[in-house]
């Protein structure tokens, strides 16, 4: 996906909003804008992909605050909250008609509604106190696009992108249907801290590797992945992948600019520009498959 | 009031939307949020008066898009909307108890929520086919900061400091209580178009000079007043003052820079910095009188 005008000013607020994050130093957090405009200033090309504008920005808030996971503190609370919340999705996904594709269709649905655990995308945030009444709603709702049905006969070598802390929780119910209908995945996280993003850190400590067959990941602190950056296993998987599926807006992101085929975005249009790219509305549950 | 780091991404989304309004020429739109960032990363610097940023970017955006009023149209339908719901508003505020203490109390009111006629401060905006029931609602809940009885007895000389069009026509119920208490008014327009406020022009159209005593201008486009480009009777008309009245947050963000007094500012809330700045939440609204 390429940069829209709208990025500069949302990834300016999402730096602001990790410097407030990190720190209460006021000179502190204008030296880490000031240090977001400058990357702007530097590099912003109307054209150009839009992690390659973002990543830059975020590492050098990271540095200028010499703080390598600003969001620490709201992962772990998004892990709490998300495991909170579990045993209710599960029944959501599980309760229902007993059918294992029913099943793995609303263990997506679930997926995709937890991609709204999110901080910081400009206007668009769900309190954690209104996440139960807003899955239910979004569940009722359905996918506003949804390929899952083309799906179902890729699932043997599924390669899946993680996205959030927290949402990761919610992503196991798909694991769980994705064994159960005989399928393997292989799971990819971040390599370092960005965002809220899942890190190895977190599949360990909630002991997700025993659900999976095994653990990547993209080799670094790159918004999405940073291909550039990514371990040549991570690109042999993706190549030999039957089905890749890609969580939310920073895969989308970064995947969109290579031809990895067949790849299913699973997302919550969280923002008009990857709404306009991907054809949905904001707001939107999306389950696209490009094949 | 000093730049917050907030005022760096809304002041560059203003900047994208004004290009949008002005223009559909995506590559030209693109070189006006690029010539933001360029004016950002120039001449940021923390504790800088807010105003000394956003004037030189809205005037490079206003350059490179060559136009010099991208807000003509929103002027154009701010005023049919005012002209609208002017009558129901006068009714508002001219048929409770007759008193003309009070009814000029009520007219400070409307005047207060006329200033949500506004557009582009980041995720605030009435969208106007509410502006009627937000205005009844706002009307009931009164002001927040409330000094109106300390202005009572210093109504014979008064400057006013416009803000937008179609508010203007909410500001001239005030006028007409000053002028019933026998006081006297020099009202304050912009020198030339700048967003979405007021100029000479509009004044004229509507006959608004006829309901005050003498118009003058901020003698040029900046935002608010730039002391350095205003001609030599506003500062004196200023020092002359019995009472400065100043609409809005643009005027606030420069006349707080001053010591003119007594001034009242009259406006409703609409960002974070100017709310901490003058002491009321977002939304509230505010007519506060400085000695």
């Amino acid at each position: 996906m390429k940069v829209h005008p709208r990025c500069t000013y949302c990834l300016l607020s999402r730096v602001h909003m990790e410097a407030e994050l990190s720190t209460d130093d006021t000179g502190l957090i204008h030296e880490t804008v000031m240090g977001g405009i400058e990357v702007l200033n530097r590099i912003y090309t109307p054209g150009m992909p839009a992690a390659a504008l973002s990543t830059p920005m975020h590492r050098r808030a990271y540095e200028i605050l010499k703080d390598n996971d600003p969001y620490i503190e709201k992962k772990e609370l998004s892990t709490i909250v998300a495991e909170k919340f579990l045993p209710a999705i599960r029944s959501h996904v599980f309760d229902g008609n007993g059918d294992d594709i029913a099943t793995f269709k609303r263990a997506v649905l679930a997926a995709v509604i937890g991609n709204y655990f999110d901080y910081g995308v400009m206007g668009l945030e769900v309190p954690i106190d209104i996440f139960e009444e807003t899955f239910r709603e979004h569940f009722k709702r359905g996918l506003d696009i949804d390929d899952t049905d083309r799906m179902l006969d890729k699932l043997s070598n599924v390669v899946y992108l993680a996205d959030n802390c927290g949402e990761i929780l919610i992503d196991t119910l798909v694991f769980e249907m994705i064994k159960k209908m005989g399928g393997k995945i292989t799971l990819v996280v971040r390599g370092a801290p960005i965002l809220n993003d899942v890190t190895m850190e977190e599949i360990l400590q909630s002991g997700i590797e025993a659900k999976v067959d095994r653990v990547l990941t993209t080799g670094s602190n790159a918004i999405g992945i940073c291909f550039d950056e990514a371990p040549s296993e991570l690109k042999e998987a993706l190549e030999n992948a039957s089905l890749i599926i890609s969580k939310g807006m920073a895969n989308y992101e970064t995947l969109s600019e290579e031809n990895y085929r067949p790849i299913a975005y699973l997302l919550k249009v969280k923002c008009d520009p990857v709404g306009e790219d991907i054809g949905a509305l904001k707001g939107c549950s999306v389950a696209r498959l490009l094949e």
